[in-house]
């Protein structure tokens, strides 16, 4: 039931080959990969910070997204939720389920996790491997100080809101891949880098935890995930539809209506977005420009509940149930 | 790509019921399932023990398994590495794939979990649901005074090997599984017990942190875990085939040279494998007696390397690829 002898040395000769390439070494390890379970060193004054994360094939990337790329978003995705709560992301655990032990596979979804692992110097601490459907999930841990994580539920009236970044590359470049082959443009390759690489905001998160009163990352979409801050923080929020931000790509490729649908609801991008009081943006802004890291402010915190989209005349723009808007 | 609204909401509701049903009030909780991410509180000199492990329908339980049972389980298998590593287990994270949002099977799911959870006041602080085949991973979290884990590689020649409780039953009832249909006998509802509640030996891992050498949890089959103990430790190990503890159900339902197998290679019964320096021998035993849980005296640790099985001449019984033994 758990496996034949060989399957079984197949599953640790993965393992044994994911820990040589991920394990860093991190002296907070005190014992990685190799026993029942890894022993770690939270430092003196600091808290924990778990999120776990599942990416399914086909379902939270293409069928056809290469190996490299699948390894890099399975952390980012998860990395981002370290972003959004402020934290150094240090240690993570994969459980990689696999149609059959493809070594291949492994070795590239390694070069590709492995890269983004080693810009922040996170160590692979856990691993399992399983027979099935494609999939992989992740728990990721980071540390704050005691105190400081940076939570949803903080935003008050009058506050301004942001975003990093720009909004609906990823929901644009998805729609196309669904489109007629065409000839791979600089804008459809940029607009793919945006879907298969995203960019965890950490440094970002870490300049926001000082100053924010809430944040969140933007992975099912602008709004559905702004509606997580507005219900745990007991506030109402309203976005101006012109004032969100795009990429050159995204202008290249849409028109307003579908932009403002890919940036409003389409998710996947792992930007922050986040509430400050109004009289500390000039401050935020410089020190996020210092980490690297554009933001625009694109709405406000008002009293009451619920997200609304807002034309340049204030009217709002209703989202159908499927997420898609429509102009009233 | 992150699925339609009303997946997503679905999915959220799912979570709600889980973090509702699972997400037990420990002050070290300082912010549990709802925000990008936990936070929690290690207390101050210990260290934090993590694993992952994954079950997937058909491979690691048979699809015939209660949804009650699968819950119970899937937390007793994570449980069983922190018992062997000595850790009080406090914080898990669920990673739950299922074909549909299934809210009865949620239901009954936490009933099993909850009901193993209930008794070590272990928090779900991480949910995340997922559309595709049925598949549970966890990721489980305990803590360890600082230094003190119990390890794989401790283990001296001299020392004498041990197990808990008995072993064998979880692959006999597997194996009667396979069998024509039957009536259901108390032997059989006692064997299929075991394999579908596991129970993790979490008491006798902390009487163990302060005494075994090396311990590790049965999880792939005696002798192949113990072979871990052996290549982390470098030494060999000898196991006395007929000192291999039985339960009342799987004497009566198996010839010696099938038991054998049950016990030797079976795995799946999440007993803990241990070695002792011999002098603690009475001490230890009498320690784990109280706290519920027998042990055998299996075998010793010799210098050399791998696991030999020795019949009561002290010849080795081999094992074959399969994992299945013969009589040389």
């Amino acid at each position: 039931v758990t496996g034949s002898t060989s399957e079984a040395s197949s599953e640790f000769e993965l393992i044994d080959l994911l820990r040589s390439r991920l394990g860093c070494d991190r002296p907070d390890v005190r014992v990685g990969i190799g026993d029942d379970a890894a022993v770690l060193a939270v430092p003196v004054g600091h808290e924990l910070v778990v999120s776990t994360d599942t990416l399914i094939a086909g379902v939270h990337f293409p069928l056809t997204t290469r190996a490299e790329d699948i390894g890099w978003k399975s952390l980012a995705v998860n990395l981002s939720d370290m972003a959004a709560m402020g934290a150094t992301p240090v240690w993570v655990l994969l459980a990689l389920t696999m149609p059959s032990p493809d070594r291949a596979f492994v070795e590239r979804f390694a070069d590709g996790f492995g890269a983004l692992a080693a810009q922040h110097r996170i160590a692979l601490v856990g691993g399992d491997t399983t027979g099935g459907p494609l999939s992989i999930g992740l728990t990721v841990a980071g540390i704050v100080p005691a105190g400081r994580a940076l939570l949803r539920s903080g935003a008050r009236s009058g506050d301004a809101v942001f975003v990093t970044g720009t909004l609906g590359d990823a929901a644009a470049a998805l729609r196309r891949l669904g489109m007629a082959a065409r000839r791979e443009s600089d804008v459809d390759i940029a607009l793919r880098e945006r879907l298969d690489r995203p960019m965890p905001r950490i440094a970002a998160g870490l300049v926001l935890r000082e100053a924010a009163s809430a944040c969140i990352d933007v992975s099912d979409g602008l709004i559905a995930d702004l509606g997580h801050v507005a219900v745990q923080s007991g506030v109402g929020i309203e976005i101006a539809a012109s004032a969100l931000p795009a990429s050159a790509a995204l202008l290249a490729v849409s028109d307003a209506r579908e932009r403002l649908m890919f940036q409003a609801s389409g998710g996947d991008d792992y930007e922050l977005a986040f509430t400050l009081a109004a009289a500390r943006e000039q401050t935020i802004l410089r020190d996020l420009a210092s980490a690297g890291c554009g933001a625009t402010r694109i709405g406000r915190v008002v009293e009451g509940q619920g997200v609304r989209l807002l034309d340049d005349d204030g009217c709002e723009i209703a989202l159908d149930r499927r997420g898609w808007e429509h102009f009233a």
